[in-house]
């Protein structure tokens, strides 16, 4: 008999959990051309429940992936909150509405809702195309990491051993593998197994709110059954979430009898569909609701709000999404933020591993994220006592009041939405120059446009001319070109620009095109301006060559350079591929632009 | 050896030549559900060249089949139009630039652009869902079409007999088969085999006009190369036309002598692309173009505008697209109206196959269908002879001037961007209450606009719930239901719509859904509306109840009602399945609704 050798291989990135971080994570790298794999221990996908919410933000980075027309059409979209709280004359009545979502600046300024399965479907289809699959199902049992510092800095070798075991192989048969990577990507959820192998421990708290939720179609006669309801009842807490189809999602706040065992933990045979329906029709009277279907899904959860006191273990094992940070899913969160943490990291894995930017980049992972979590889970605290808490009323004073409830739910929606996430000063968030253009706030994402192109006047989002492909972009606000000095302005910074000095040239590795994608915006008119004008360098296709003016059918357009604050000089806006602003300089500030780059870069 | 025998079969529709008007008939009718086939004699699809403009009303058709996104992923978008004329230091100059499109009711107001081959496989792809496909190399050698009266009046008969020969079969194997068709449409283009066997004739002249036409990826100084251009220079006239990708297509004015034999005909041997560029760079003087890549496609052609002296014969055999009328492609109008032709005709068969129309509903047809050809014809003419005569200058005073030649661009605007077509009183248009709807046009196709659902504030384009599904829509504008007396007036109508003599009831033919989908659109304000409050007929689904309001973000929506020009009291609209307004009603007008439909349908 031939013994059974363990199989081995190298990879570049080793995703470990094939959720909502995961599997941005893979996607990403698998566009950009990483050597990666993914493995999940389950042995399908989600299939129903589980997280929903999709936030503006993360709506516009699907977008940078192409990936936003699938929500479009699968996800159901949220536009109005209803506000629900005890009548005079029992019961609940409707006290407010209001938008769903405060983010004047989202390109999509409403929350959508989409099961996370069908979520994940978006991204594994992705992958597909790029010949990446989920492999499954497949744990980790081991996982070391070398101490030779000289490997650990070395971006070209494997320092991580991961043994895994493939869990659907017939009793007797080799069902162990091991694996040498050169980072391995901890996406396995909030009981994260590669967390605990490293002892990074969560910080913060459990509260001490049980919910119980529930997917189902509803029959009811309660008028704001499609718009997310915030409902405080004298008899509990209720939040409806309108769900894709007819689907509607019911979080009802139980009282800790029903449902925590002799040892203060959830015991779900205590609560089942029918205690949750029982209690949201207490709370919801005089308004009624029933399903005459299956009910799709339901759990019962206690709201743990915690962070992980370290991301990354090197820069060569980091963690993400829920094995780094878990929040109260009622304020739709938890998935976001998980996605957004992976969309972070993987154009920085993507330099590191292409020899482009040294390792420290990775850093940055960590500073950013981490940080954001942390401002969440604060936010989250608030949040969830205040929905969590009484309402207040004539017989109890400490209770919450609408007021205090609606300026909570929009104070918060600019960072809730995910459209007002702040990345702070590091090697890639450079401040300096930001009165050039004094509404592209440095740090935060680029905001959305509408220009037209100067060759066709037809009208182009700008965020569309953003895409997440790992290049740098480097938009040159020309200021008006139909101005002769000006164009001479233009003319010599292209000049500049093309020489070997520049960072155009010293980062490059021999491909310009591939680090770097340049797009111009004048501010000329469009009745005057001629596409052919300005210098190939800044219309190396003719697409490339923008102008801040109206569409002919005046539907579209107009008003950027102020909408964005951009200097009559003109300005260059240095935007990161994941679509945040790095830094802003002057026309004449190419020095500038070069120190950004040799921050983190490695010259070619 | 056993006698190869004939095949012989039954079908419901034979829809003979696979360009645009019979792709665009097979589609519809495969997605009605009618048994159709559909033949071509050439042995495989459109590659590149041909007809290419797609107008703003053609859009909104394909959006009504969902097929609008593939338009919008491959077609090109003309938004600009800029003219030139000759300058007086020699050469050409810029005279201006002015919308491409004047269409201000279009829901897409301008123009696009996508081969002849592009358009055909968004046909061919949707087809092949409802497993519809084009059967080549096939021809037809024989057809016979029944004398009997009661025949050609009894729906459920098969009149039509039509040898079909298979091109493709080896010889000595049987290559003829027999087909017995309840309808034959012939839209076998310009040289119709269909219209000669019936001796239907065209009337109309060919011009003396010869142009060349080239398909090419520019290297050019032009600076409105990426716009629709018209050129009228002492050296010709020319016209570019912007492409898919980085394409151009020129149409350029050739001289009789450069290409015509000596009977007058034209030979192609006698001017090839070298020749067409040769007098394209004289006409752009002192511009230049020239390519580096191989010429795409080109032909030379003479316009044609004719139109058929019928368009049916015994509304059993009917024809359409070119096989019925030519035009000048360069105002992009033919296969727009090839494909609109087949638009209007194809949910008219499937009533009459279905049982719920008499015959005579196809007599519409020709009504509505040949006079646009004969306008679409006289504005060619006119189009065709400015474009095609001598610019004026200084010394010819008969000359076209830019003031005349950009009149007509912009009155003929409206009838080229197919907005402007307007159906007129027939069986199916009555005009009757059109004050109740001083703004939506009956004739003419139900006008975009922007509403918010009731139940969830989401904003909707209506046109987007007025699907080509062969359904009539039956918009119930309720007035302001947060008004007590105005929702009484809506719930009594309510009830008489639910009687059995009205005509949801007498028309439905047991399924009132299948042939009715009624929604209501309320001026009603979102934030005190409850989409409960109105009666189910009226929200059968909660996403079928509208408001006039602003959406949440006041980003769309709101002024609906006096778009249209509703009266305050409330009005019915119907929508006929292929997107026209049929008729107007005042909410006690049912009476007059059942009228109208038994005017063509046959009550159930």
């Amino acid at each position: 008999m031939p013994i059974a050798l363990t199989k081995e291989s190298d990879v570049d990135v080793l995703v470990i959990g094939a959720g909502p971080a995961g599997l941005m994570c893979a996607m990403a790298l698998g566009h950009a051309g990483v050597n990666v794999r993914i493995i999940d221990q389950r042995p399908d996908t989600v299939k129903a429940g589980h997280a929903d919410g999709i936030q503006p933000r993360i709506v516009e980075v699907f977008q940078s992936y192409g990936l936003a027309d699938r929500l479009f059409k699968e996800a159901v979209q949220v536009h109005m909150a209803a506000f629900y709280n005890p009548s005079p004359n029992g019961g609940i009545e409707r006290t407010d509405r209001a938008p769903d979502v405060t983010a004047p600046t989202a390109r999509w300024a409403f929350e959508m809702a989409l099961h996370q399965g069908g979520i994940e479907q978006i991204f594994l289809d992705s992958m597909a195309t790029k010949g990446v699959k989920v492999e499954r199902p497949i744990m980790p049992t081991y996982i070391e990491l070398s101490q030779d510092e000289a490997k650990l800095k070395d971006p070209t070798s494997h320092p991580a051993k991961v043994v895994l075991k493939h869990l659907d192989v017939p009793e007797g048969k080799p069902d162990t593998e091991i694996v040498y990577a050169k980072f391995v990507i901890g996406c396995d959820g909030a009981h994260s197994w590669i967390r605990r192998q490293f002892g990074i421990t969560m910080e913060g708290e459990q509260t001490e709110y049980i919910w119980g939720v529930l997917d189902l179609i509803p029959d009811t006669d309660f008028p704001d059954i499609r718009n997310r309801c915030a409902v405080h009842s004298h008899n509990g807490s209720c939040m409806i979430i309108p769900r894709e189809g007819d689907l509607v999602r019911l979080y009802i706040q139980l009282a800790d009898k029903d449902v925590v065992d002799s040892k203060g933990r959830i015991d779900k045979s205590k609560a089942g569909p029918g205690k949750i329906m029982e209690v949201a029709n207490k709370s919801l009277y005089p308004y009624s609701i029933s399903t005459s279907h299956e009910i799709d899904w339901w759990t019962l959860y206690i709201i743990g709000q915690r962070v992980a006191n370290s991301y990354s273990v090197h820069e060569r094992v980091l963690i993400a999404g829920d094995a780094c940070h878990t929040h109260s899913p009622k304020a739709g969160q938890g998935m976001n933020a998980s996605m957004n943490d992976t969309h972070n990291l993987a154009w920085k894995l993507a330099y590191v591993l292409r020899g482009w930017a040294d390792i420290s980049l990775l850093k940055t992972y960590e500073f950013e994220r981490r940080k954001y979590a942390q401002d969440l889970i604060d936010f989250d605290k608030r949040f969830a006592a205040l929905f969590s808490g009484k309402p207040r009323t004539e017989d109890n004073d400490n209770g919450v009041s609408h007021e205090e409830f609606l300026e909570a739910f929009q104070t918060f929606g600019l960072f809730t939405s995910g459209i007002g996430v702040h990345y702070q000063p590091s090697a890639i968030v450079n401040p300096k120059h930001q009165s050039f253009a004094s509404n592209l706030i440095i740090g935060q994402r680029m905001l959305p446009h509408i220009f037209i192109r100067a060759a066709d006047s037809r009208p182009v989002e700008i965020q569309d001319l953003l895409p997440s492909d790992t290049r740098y972009k480097v938009l040159v606000f020309t200021g008006d070109t139909t101005d002769k000095s000006q164009l001479q302005v233009v003319k010599a910074l292209a000049d500049e620009m093309d020489k070997p000095e520049s960072f155009l040239k010293r980062f490059a590795h021999g491909n310009p095109d591939a680090v770097f994608n340049i797009l111009s915006i004048s501010s000329a008119k469009k009745m005057r301006s001629n596409y052919t004008d300005i210098p190939p360098l800044f219309r190396s296709h003719w697409s490339k060559f923008l102008l801040d003016d109206q569409d002919m059918y005046k539907r579209a357009g107009g008003g950027g350079y102020e909408a964005y604050g951009i200097d009559p000089r003109g300005a260059i806006v240095i935007v990161r591929p994941d679509g945040y602003i790095g830094m802003v300089a002057p026309l004449n500030g190419l020095q500038d632009i070069s120190a950004y780059f040799s921050s983190f870069m490695v010259a070619s």
